[in-house]
């Protein structure tokens, strides 16, 4: 039997589901082939849990700062498979809000692993049915990445797949990888009481994160007791009872002997089956779909989005790369996505968010590099919430426009939205600096640092 | 003795010490008189004492909910002198800090009740010292608004001023007018514990607010057991022990017996002192300095910013006109301000905040209208938060900009950030639909909202 529609999408997270709700709202018949249930890495195991986790450990920050305010309160305990009972609560809402707006859609979800029979005609097959589209849309997501030599066990050795699934917090852990997961692994954990240590390979955590940013992370994490291990190589981990990380530091070997290592190295693209049923697909050195900017593949009609290519794998960018592969399918104009410019969220405490250029790359694109930096420490909102430890730095070109903005500190992942704005319509400091920013708000504080950039700052 | 300077300032609130150290950025010379310590009702008797409760009473709510996360804790107490302890350090460290920006600056602060000798000549005295000014302004603020035939007591009939110094929580406590300042109180005083009525004389409380956002609160309210009265006539307050609001409802008369009657029905500018100084600088009806759109008043080089002049009575609008005021002194071309455009923020649970123009004042203005509403209880970051009550509205021209946005809900003050800056660049909403908003955020909200204007919703 074959089912014929106007486009075929393989994969169900947010890249393909987000394909096929933006194409159906534009009128497209859409058939989305998916193994398990919709809503893919970002919201099984991924964005969702993690940073429901993450929330959890707010308010369990939170409950144990309550003195400060003048509440009165016993030590709280974390029941923890009540805390997962809620997080999959959670996904369980969202999983179901996204089958009915689908459903809402008429968008045909079929249930299986679907394999490529013929990539150039856009034909696939799913459990026996076989789909043709005018279209073909690859959306399969990617795995955690392993380091040569030191295996998943589920048990000790840990993917992030794995510490969304904890059954007991870990007296003792050893993050391997010092990135966005790293790190929010690494405040989740701390928060509800694993002695952390992160073990990152370059000189600093927060790799891409500009460092002054980054630094302010590095230092919260110190004073709440995570230990922050940098220049680090990995040599593997062993032991029995226990796993012992081994690993090099200053030259010096060095055996951690700890009770859970987590291995946040980074995702690998889930290319394989397209390898093996598509080789005329091509792909890239690590796997990844090779696209062009409006995501076409190397085969006409045949498109890829996601953690798939080698663009940031972040949820919301598979949305906005569905989005361009659709509009290129009506035949409308898509604007390619300018990469540089894409909002990034950290959910760590405190928080790290940034679009646009870090100080050092503006430079090395050559700019006339201005900043300012303002620190929450002065910022009234801060002040009152009790949450002082952070700063909003802007990049900007002299006599230009902003080029990038970095937060760290409260609310950072949604304080970024404005700054995306004035990095994304390149508006000058000037600009912002006229506006008027509500007080008392963290949000204040990215209008200080423009107008600071004008040289006539109010508070700051 | 007579001292000169570039400008005198009379009155160290948000709108007088904006003023100072704008233009001291500038390289004015500024003289501040100020009578009690500088940062006015904001930072004294209003904006941040009001937010420093309202933040207690989060983390209460906070420490209330943390068992849906997973969390054991007892229930917990609030030790009011505790809480009022906090929020006085809060205002000391924001006043220590804005004294040492003043101080390097080089303001001088004239400590004393500054009064007029002759407008014209821009001279006043403070202390039995003369200051001259090359220009004058006048920033001296508002006091509470009484009702005709009620006064304060500060025992049982309160203004704002007194709620901000409560040594216990009144059992139970009406709060007559619904405002945002009432509806504050009433949100603080129910996590605190009282039993609170709110009795408010128009149609809905938060008039001014878009309906639907106005709504969200009402409702929230309700269910949390704050009685929302409305089309309210409050005949007066008497009793003996306890007060009894007497008032009309439904052409019925009623009493009320409460514990405590806080009166919010507005703040007067106080001008008392300018009318007998100096009654050549014109007044309006209600006593406002009037001014023209570059704060001049009817005197040359003579200007009125903040409360004490007719526009909306916020911290940020008089830092805006002190910018305005400083601009126009300076000989430089100073943009009037958009008071259509102003950010509100009000920081009940749930909050609200919008900027622009409601959907009736944009009908009433002749728009040809499209509106675009967006529940949080949609929204994943809202859903992983736990706080899904409110809603972001978009209100625009046919594919013209966007004239008003509203949010309703969790941290709507810092979301409306992005939709103000939307609002004051009359973005269109392709403009914001075709930006990426990064996922899991509460402001993705507003990005759906947006895209949905556009007939291509992603999620709603």
């Amino acid at each position: 039997m074959t089912e014929h529609f106007d486009v075929v999408v393989l994969g169900g997270g947010p890249g393909g589901y987000g394909a096929a709700l933006y194409g159906a709202a534009a009128g497209l018949n859409i058939a989305l082939v998916e193994a398990e249930k919709v809503g893919g890495t970002c919201l099984h195991r991924g964005c969702i849990p993690a940073k429901e986790l993450l929330q959890t450990a707010e308010v369990l920050r939170t409950v144990r700062g309550a003195k400060d305010f003048g509440i009165q309160v016993g030590e709280p305990t974390l029941d923890l498979p009540a805390s997962m009972a809620r997080k999959q609560q959670v996904i369980d809402k969202l999983t179901k809000g996204l089958e009915s707006l689908l459903a809402g859609r008429n968008v045909t979800v079929f249930p299986g692993v679907g394999s490529i029979v013929a990539a150039s005609a856009q034909r696939v097959t799913v459990a026996g049915t076989e789909l043709t589209g005018d279209a073909l849309i690859l959306a399969t997501g990617s795995t955690p990445r392993v380091l040569p030599g030191i295996e998943f066990d589920g048990e000790r050795i840990l993917s992030s797949d794995h510490v969304l699934e904890l059954d007991r917090v870990p007296q003792r852990t050893a993050i391997i990888g010092g990135g966005a997961i790293g790190c929010e692994f690494a405040s989740y954990l701390a928060d509800v009481g694993s002695a952390v240590t992160i073990l990152e390979a370059l000189p600093a955590i927060l790799p891409g994160v500009d460092p002054q940013a980054a630094d302010v992370v590095a230092r919260a994490f110190r004073r709440r007791g995570i230990k922050v291990l940098t220049n680090v190589r990995v040599e593997g981990v062993d032991g029995e009872s226990c796993p012992t990380v081994n690993y090099t530091l200053d030259g010096n070997g060095v055996s951690l002997e700890v009770d859970a290592v987590i291995i946040c190295v980074g995702r690998s693209p889930r290319s394989e089956g397209i390898q093996i049923e598509a080789p005329e697909i091509a792909l890239g050195i690590g796997g990844h779909v090779v696209v062009d900017a409006h995501m076409r593949t190397t085969i006409p009609n045949v498109y890829a989005v996601g953690d798939l290519v080698d663009t940031p794998a972040l949820a919301h960018v598979g949305f906005a790369e569905a989005i361009v592969a659709i509009k290129d399918i009506l035949g409308e104009e898509a604007k390619p996505i300018d990469y540089d410019k894409v909002p990034w969220g950290i959910y760590c405490h405190p928080e790290v968010a940034f679009s646009g250029l870090t100080e050092a790359d503006a430079r090395e694109r050559g700019y006339d590099v201005v900043t300012s930096v303002h620190r929450f420490g002065g910022n009234s909102r801060a002040i009152l919430m009790g949450e002082t430890d952070g700063l909003v730095k802007i990049v900007a070109e002299r006599d230009g426009p902003i080029l990038g903005v970095h937060f760290a500190g409260p609310w950072a992942t949604e304080l970024l939205a404005e700054g995306y704005l004035a990095v994304s319509w390149e508006a000058t400091a000037a600009d912002i600096g006229a506006l008027i920013h509500a007080h008392p708000t963290l949000s204040e504080l990215f209008g200080e640092s423009a107008m600071a950039l004008t040289g006539r700052g109010l508070h700051g």
